[in-house]
């Protein structure tokens, strides 16, 4: 199953898509989950597919799409987790996942413009995995890291390098408004099937900037849901955004960043394809 | 004024300190402002005075306190803001504010205990200004900047000092549950008056183990305020923990960490002292 968070009519709602469709799930459940945060940890997805057929069908081509979680309590993101992006930085191996924040509010959805702050040139795209938690937990042990999933999604983790640069702490360069994309939509983990050997690729403008597997991640999924639990419990919507691969704008000679009117793509087999536009701030 | 977020009859509210007791006023405003963000975005404080004497008083020795803000969107921490504790890191002398994040969940309350997580011994103590923002914005100014905030508070910025440096990147270390100590009230500037002289000083079981003045920042608080804003929105509610002077228990020889059984206070000339005790996690 795919779940889409979207405005239609200016409302916010949820819904499950079939076809080139998303059945409102928003005006189904109504109060009982107005959000798709609220359905995961309500446990209701299982019930989705069950009660679609009572639910308005709405070309995905109408939509408003929002990311995929507008309103996630955390989102936790894994930095340096493929060799060729730790070895293109020029950092350390370390022993444990490197783990920084963003606020839900540098978001921004699929087909969006990813925005470009006055403040600075140095836009950088990084396409990632996203994993969206299902079951909370605390101390969750690697081998029970996989039934805490609800399901899977892409991020294009923008980063403005300058203010990332600033000091040594990530923050104020992850943070920018309209920054984060995330989307289309999340898939189930039974949907999604093996992750190991599917392709995780970045494009702009068309040309392949990022290109890697699954299973090139240094820290894989369960052992990033093991730290990350160890430190925070993670709660139903939780998003772990689990590192990018190599070939990242900053490190290209000259660096390559992202400038208005370009497009971006983030993809991963079977998952689909994030795509976004760039602009510059209003 | 001082206003606190607290439970009664276990059900959150937020009041007015009035001498030994809280006005109630979460039951005065009813779902117009359920919680003291929501008081604070919409513009409410100033007549909280006013609609005092329509609320409970409810004696202080018998609430069950809150962090002040519970449901912060942001909590913005500022690393290495003193410049005795910059050089007891070793960190180099940089040109903007180091910033990290805390999720809400890692708060805890004014006489609560700081929790001491199975994984570490290595607790260590941050007095801390903190500021909650009241008007909301983006790109402020430096001159502007006062007039963004609410108020003041005190915060106790637990680090687990291992979980802190396993990468470069704070994060970890900072979001364990129940670190944060938040408290115990917000302090309206008009009250709090001139910063700058006022001794901010932190005590573990009585001894005194960080002291400064507030005009010891490197980076001052409008600078921290427009810092922040450039990167993202500040919105009402919104804590921005100011940073630690010297004198951490991680830099000591011997180490000085928290263990259980001890008492922790933070205090600030006119404002209050925050004062937590510290446990093992159940």
């Amino acid at each position: 199953m795919r779940f889409v968070s979207f405005k239609t009519g200016g409302k916010a709602s949820w819904g499950l898509v079939e076809g080139d469709d998303v059945v409102d799930l928003g005006a189904v459940f109504g109060a009982q989950a107005p959000d798709l945060k609220t359905a995961i940890a309500a446990g209701l997805l299982e019930q989705a597919a069950a009660r679609a057929a009572q639910g308005a069908r709405i070309p995905l081509s109408t939509i408003e799409w929002l990311p995929v979680i507008p309103n996630p309590d955390k989102i936790l993101c894994i930095g340096l987790n493929y060799e060729m992006h730790r070895k293109e930085t020029g950092r350390d191996v370390v022993e444990n996942p490197t783990v920084f924040g963003r606020f839900a509010n540098s978001q921004t959805s699929h087909l969006a413009n990813i925005i470009r702050p006055k403040v600075s040139t140095h836009l950088d795209f990084e396409g990632e995995l996203a994993i969206v938690i299902g079951k909370p937990g605390r101390y969750i042990a690697k081998e029970k890291a996989w039934e805490h999933i609800a399901g899977y999604s892409l991020y294009n983790e923008g980063s403005v390098r300058d203010f990332q640069r600033h000091t040594h702490q990530f923050t104020p360069g992850k943070n920018f408004p309209d920054t984060g994309a995330f989307g289309p939509w999340m898939m189930t983990p039974d949907e999604l099937g093996e992750l190991g050997a599917l392709r995780l690729q970045t494009r702009l403008n068309g040309q392949v900037v990022q290109d890697a597997t699954i299973d090139q991640m240094i820290f894989d999924i369960p052992t990033q849901i093991a730290y990350c639990s160890t430190f925070t419990r993670l709660e139903p919507g939780d998003v772990i955004a689990t590192g990018t691969p190599g070939g990242v704008g900053a490190k290209r000679t000259p660096p390559l960043w992202m400038k208005p009117g370009d497009i971006v793509e983030v993809e991963l087999d079977r998952l689909g394809v994030l795509r976004n536009g760039v602009a510059d701030e209003a």
